[in-house]
């Protein structure tokens, strides 16, 4: 203790641990904190309020990742706060979402106190084998930094660095709190100089290497087209894109898990591209036919390609990644695309480039009506499109929803969120909390919809609790099909274990408190969807709305069946 | 496929991969295989029925998880199937605890082929870095073995290995099960031949080394005390201890992770040790004073102790252990504790044994009964052991629950389920719906009776909807006291983080499709508690029943508040 002490005395503005840890996320952007109270982290959550942060406690630590994740796609960043060994490991599957796609959440773990570590004393939460670092081992496999936060002297350098680290790779870090250390001291001066969240740029002889051959092959093409995924999203070039679509007017798509990255009221935004499930699909031809596609953050996984079910050449490719560039086979190690991204657009000129008319997209609505009563998966996401309105957020659940919504065309300015590489089922549920939370933090009136199959709705359905308890208002459509249909489409179309329990649905509001707050809809022909769907109230979503959004076990969107089918023949392959 | 398709012709019975696995579950004794479905399970899925084994879908993979741990802890081992990267991860930290609370635990996950993963496919549930061992990897920290089967020459011996060792070893195995080598070949006639569970014998002359030692002890000791602890259950010595107390009649006393090790109505039968928080009181000075604790299967945690507070020798101490033994300090290591007993009961007279009388432990209802309606945790625990039945199985919740049981003497036959090393807030109802179900595969009358707080309740709550699926029929008392009380008693009495929301429990029988088959009660005062308890309708448990029993808010069994303020010690302690 004797040298602690002294090393306070030095301190200019000694300041408690956890007060530091808070105090950057508070200034990162973060005001809410995900998490559920356990003996070891309890000291430190008496710090969030003083320190500007809300403590949301979620129903269970599984559903609090999914929430900081869905915070954190918003908002920039999130964060979660779990006990040892029990709450992070029911927390891991939601913070490897986190890392699989590309999103920065701080998953900060309250431990027992070093001195317990050290002694290896035999504490509940522990395996009984008094090994403390099993499970920052584990998490370290599904995190880009870990911190664990021992030395005071260290603590204030390692909480920055693991922070910008998680900025700037937009990725999971995990910050091991023992007991001990949330109340030693730190130098709280360090907080006069903001955090460096800044990316550090290319190497200047190498960026102006890629910008000259990407600049070479853009003017060369006679039918260029731009294609923008995922980790434009995740590695925030979306300014970037929409600079280079307005400088140049080339077409530009989408892919499914890029939805919601281009302005899709753009006049050169020409739709989804996915291959064989591409929406409109003569969008397909269009980017198969070209010869210059320059993806942007491109992540070309099964279900982000329909069953990678893209024709493309990397002949005719370059992809800009967020820590490389590959045009055509040759590879750019450690140059960044925002920075090749600035220079294209600064040194391209309109009138050099040869820019083709992008197809038209409209939400098919009226194409997609048939006779029937019946609310079809082909006529509803049309459907959606026309009720969703600039700036929504937009959450769809792996399942039919994640598929559904390629047909979907959205107004400018809507946020999608989706889980298409991770594909964790009930992961929306969860993020829907965070996401509608953090627009609730931004003071803003976005409104927030979720779209979630009845199935994965079950695994995390008590976090529509935490929604009413904190008084949101997003939009719930749990479309009631009886069961996991993305899974009956891959094997298994009548097997028992594809079947669900029967709820009551709509009455899990109530019982979770929101019987005077919240609205409660069971939806099951079209006509009474467009009612709803036109409804001022509900579309002015001024309180929790829950639906029940009726359509047939055995349908499915157009996109899904065919990914499904590609997957079972992925899996049944034997040589 | 060549060299496979050759050695197909050479096996005797081809069996297809799963079909051997699931054989050899059902051999061991499982019936039910909880999980959930998962495109990279779904085949291996298919074939159950003909197995002889029924699927259990829970509603998530941590209640999954819980579920096989309660059912193991009931039926000797349990069975989980999920799948790979999303499925695996949620259900780990019930894995987790079943490792760290020696539970065999069978814990199966589908995986991509072996093909995908050769060619490093970015598939769905991956991260996205074409590594597919990196959750077996997190996985390994909390299995005993990790079988991957990707070989079909291997395949049928890694099985019985596998199943072998997490039977012995009485803790989890990975099983990792690609989804092309479900239908892949093995020798089926192996399985003419019982799989061998049995436990290696000791060294003969290491044995009897050790009895000599012991025997001579317990001969000398003038006041020796047995001492049952969980690793008696959990490694199957119960048979051992009981004849031992026989043969003896020596005082016995039981930890409370032993709780139900022993029956509580053999005379000789003590009460609980814990130290500080021994039951009935006198407990503590005998054990202390004991000049030969003999303790059986000791895991002398935190909670288990009431916060380290033995006040033991270990010069007054042997310890038997299912892989070591001591004997006050020397250690023999791979000497197993159940060779011990038996040459122990074998050898020894009682005639030679000094056997003071025990404590006469009674539920104390009247002692513990105010003059106040409200229901008291002093009260309760009592109450609860004069309704309970002969064999009934009973769970508790870390919290209340956990440390209320202490003060309940058991009938005969209970088979008491607790959790608290790992102490993971919502195992219990997911265990629950294990544990019932085990006694119904048992076609035994046993009753399954859980007793959980209402934070930790909704945690997993979904789990009754299985539970009531499944029609079966457990007494389920919900603690409805406003939140984590046990964390209050730790740190933050009225902190808000320990609050959670206020749902209408017992509603949610009808929202999970219970209101024709089930029965719901509230209780707020002792007289309510006394008709409920004495109705013989309820007492015959013919349905499912859902009770929420009202206690105060800031009411906790003694033994919790001691351990909660020995933890607040221990987490603060900085040198």
């Amino acid at each position: 203790m004797a040298s602690i002490n002294i090393r306070v005395q030095n301190l200019e503005q000694p300041m408690d641990v956890a007060e530091y840890l808070f105090r950057r996320l508070h200034e990162i952007g973060i005001r809410s904190i995900h998490g559920l109270p356990g003996d070891y982290n309890l000291l430190a959550l008496d710090y969030l309020p003083e320190c500007g942060l809300r403590w949301v406690g979620s129903v269970n630590e599984l559903n609090a990742a999914y929430a900081a994740d869905g915070y954190a796609r918003v908002k920039q960043m999130g964060a979660l706060i779990t006990t040892f060994g029990v709450g992070e490991l029911s927390a891991i599957n939601g913070v490897a979402g986190a890392f699989s796609e590309h999103v920065p959440v701080v998953h900060i773990v309250g431990c027992p106190s070093t001195v317990s570590q050290r002694n290896g004393m035999l504490l509940h939460h522990t395996l009984g084998n008094g090994d403390f670092n099993i499970f920052a081992n584990m998490s370290a496999q599904i995190s880009c930094e870990v911190a664990k936060l021992t030395n005071p002297n260290e603590i204030a350098t390692q909480i920055d660095h693991a922070l910008r680290v998680c900025f700037i790779r937009s990725r999971p870090v995990y910050i091991m709190l023992p007991t001990d250390m949330v109340q030693a001291k730190v130098e709280g001066a360090r907080l006069k100089e903001p955090i460096d969240l800044s990316e550090p740029p290319n190497d200047p002889e190498s960026e102006a290497y890629v910008v000259e051959v990407v600049l070479k092959y853009l003017r060369a093409a006679k039918n260029p087209v731009i294609l923008v995924d995922a980790c434009a999203i995740r590695h925030r070039v979306l300014d970037e894109v929409h600079d280079l679509i307005e400088k140049t007017n080339l077409p530009v798509f989408v892919t499914p898990m890029g939805k919601g990255a281009v302005n899709e009221e753009h006049p050169t935004y020409g739709g989804v591209y996915a291959g064989d499930g591409s929406h409109p699909p003569q969008v397909k031809d269009m980017v198969e036919s070209s010869d210059l596609i320059l993806t942007i953050g491109a992540l070309k996984s099964d279900f982000n390609t329909a069953g990678f079910s893209y024709r493309t050449s990397q002949l005719n490719t370059i992809d800009l990644h967020s820590d490389h560039c590959i045009v055509k086979y040759s590879t750019y190690p450690g140059v960044q695309m925002r920075g090749v991204l600035r220079q294209v657009i600064k040194q391209l000129d309109a009138s050099e480039i040869n820019a083709q008319p992008a197809p038209v997209v409209e939400n098919e609505v009226t194409k997609n009506r048939d006779s029937s009563p019946v609310i079809t998966q082909a006529f509803f996401w049309p459907r959606v499109g026309e009720f969703l309105k600039k700036n929504d957020i937009v959450i769809t659940e792996t399942g039919t929803a994640n598929f559904g919504i390629w047909d979907t065309k959205f107004p400018s300015g809507v946020t999608a969120l989706s889980q298409v590489l991770w594909g964790s089922i009930g992961w929306s549920v969860g993020a829907c909390q965070g996401a509608v939370l953090a627009a609730a933090d931004d003071n803003s009136d976005r409104r927030t919809i979720l779209f979630v199959g009845d199935g994965s709705f079950q695994l995390t359905a008590q976090e529509l609790s935490t929604m009413i308890r904190l008084k949101l208002k997003p939009i719930i459509f749990v479309i009631c099909n009886d069961g996991f249909t993305i899974e009956r489409f891959i094997h298994g179309m009548e097997a028992e274990y594809n079947d669900i329990a029967n709820w009551d649905f709509k009455a899990l509001v109530d019982v979770f408190g929101g019987s005077k707050t919240a609205k409660k809809f069971a939806v099951k022909t079209k006509d009474e969807l467009e009612s709803l769907l036109t409804d001022p109230t509900f579309n002015a979503a001024e309180c929790l709305q829950f639906v029940e959004l009726y359509m047939p076990k055995e349908d499915a969107p157009r996109a899904l069946i065919m990914t499904a089918e590609a997957s079972a023949r992925n899996n049944a392959k034997t040589a």
